[in-house]
């Protein structure tokens, strides 16, 4: 059976597993990323975590046929360069999939984790079965995906499927990409905490309060979540209003995409997940699509696991 | 040498004419629409308008290898059915490329006008050797196409692609479509018009409301285009403010499809041509993607007979 391996890199972490034909992971390993130091520091942890793979399971030597990375960007898909990330300064013009090759002798391949995780739903988990895929990546960032019968669509220079970035109000709140009112800026989770922060105008007694300790200050997207499943009224309403704004940035994406099935996954998206149905039911007024209100919206397969999932989907 | 027929169908005419493999156009006609009656009643413009194009080029019978349509939608382009479209009450569910194909005896295909102009932009125009294309038709609606490896996309059920409609101000003003903010409700014709009059404050003087014999209410897009030309001060802003929110709204759409260029036709795309480099400078603010300020914008080949020859690159 031929196997591959899955790397997601991040800031301060690889992880890395092995990847069956069908997307089951095992033999998981996590090791520390040096991203300050020089290139070939930053891909020690990147060789550290494949080896700890082989060594804990020595028949994949043989069996694994491709390793699959995600990389923080910009990067080339194309020929697996990583330009100029800014979470990862180690590494600038880095022909990460060539080193990899080299290191390990079998094909490599690089993407960002949002287009990774969307294939790997299209070839294992929510979406298979689909040709035409978003996907979305919901949590302290908005990353997505679109994934063509099988290929992720890269456009022009490897940089496209930025839904995260597509401003539903123009003169709304700064994103930190310099654009207004981007959904990242109205619905990841630092988003939904200052939503809550917003409305908790020390009046209104509210359990998202209690669980950041009293201190407004210290109000997170998981304690509105929390709160709400405690039956907070506050909470709801915050997560009512974030479902709305959902609602209409999928209407813009539905208007241009008209995609198969939307996936979404990540922890905002497991927050959110209870408010699909008001989604779904808001969606078709801010869609011109007459068939809108059939598209599926559902929680992706993969989990905390999507980057190495993705990864290893790669080499498919 | 191999011919094509294009057929534009609007709900007061259908426009055809002879298009050659290069993507010329000849023997233009023009017969009344008649989409009040029955079916078969509007299936007698075509009918009347192909066989005009025939008698007037007799050696078109042999040269002729298909029949491209372009039709109001909603219609199916994968069966050539029309669905049922607000503007040609006589076709419901009305099989157009089959009747087509029966009455002339060559393969007919069916598209609606934004896609199609698109992909003649793409086999004759001006995205020929682009491989991720971003069409506009930019006038009293603002219709968008998506061409990727000179192929339609059509997305789920034939309905992508409604870029005009992506809302750029979920709190803006309503359009046609029911939506808020949509660049549609900005920037059409009509929405320039407007921008306008809300601007002529009865104050001020501009040429605008001489153009429009002093009357506001009759201030149409065609005379802020005229009295720019003429160098007055409130038609330039009317226009650069159209041109921000183009800017915005094209942000939008690079940061989802990172297109390899943007065609931009009709006649707010000619009335806004001396205003892309302004576009095309704040675009970048506007896009999360590293490169956007690469993408041309250009405008279309074809101005009023984009239908025709869209039709008939359905045929290619």
């Amino acid at each position: 059976m031929s196997m591959t391996i899955g790397v997601d890199i991040g800031g301060t972490k690889v992880a890395a597993g092995l990847v069956s034909e069908a997307g089951a992971i095992s033999h998981k390993t996590r090791v520390p990323m040096v991203s300050t130091g020089d290139a070939e520091q930053g891909f020690d942890a990147v060789e550290a975590a494949v080896a700890a793979i082989f060594d804990d399971a020595p028949e994949a030597r043989r069996a694994v046929k491709g390793i699959g990375i995600c990389s923080p960007g910009p990067l080339d898909p194309m020929t697996g360069v990583v330009l100029n990330p800014p979470n990862l300064p180690c590494w600038r013009d880095f022909p990460l999939a060539a080193a990899t090759e080299r290191a390990f002798g079998v094909p490599a391949h690089v993407d960002n984790d949002a287009n990774a995780a969307g294939l790997a739903e299209v070839l294992w988990g929510a979406a298979v079965g689909y040709r035409n895929v978003f996907y979305a990546t919901l949590g302290t960032g908005i990353g997505t995906g679109i994934v063509f019968d099988k290929k992720i669509y890269h456009g022009r220079t490897g940089s496209a499927a930025e839904g995260g970035h597509v401003t539903i109000d123009y003169n709304g709140p700064l994103c930190g990409c310099g654009k207004r009112g981007c959904i990242e800026a109205l619905c990841s989770g630092p988003a939904i905490a200052a939503r809550a922060r917003g409305m908790l105008d020390g009046t209104a007694h509210s359990q998202i309060l209690d669980l950041a300790g009293g201190n407004v200050a210290e109000v997170r997207a998981e304690h509105v979540g929390q709160a709400w499943r405690q039956g907070d009224a506050l909470a709801k309403r915050v997560l009512e209003q974030t479902a709305h704004l959902l609602a209409i940035w999928l209407g813009n994406i539905v208007d241009v995409l008209e995609p198969d099935i939307m996936v979404v996954g990540g922890g905002v998206a497991e927050l959110m997940s209870g408010f699909f149905p008001q989604i779904l039911a808001e969606l078709p007024a801010w869609s011109i699509i007459p068939r809108a209100r059939e598209i599926p919206l559902v929680m992706a397969r993969y989990g905390a696991d999507a980057g190495i999932a993705g990864a290893a989907a790669l080499c498919g």
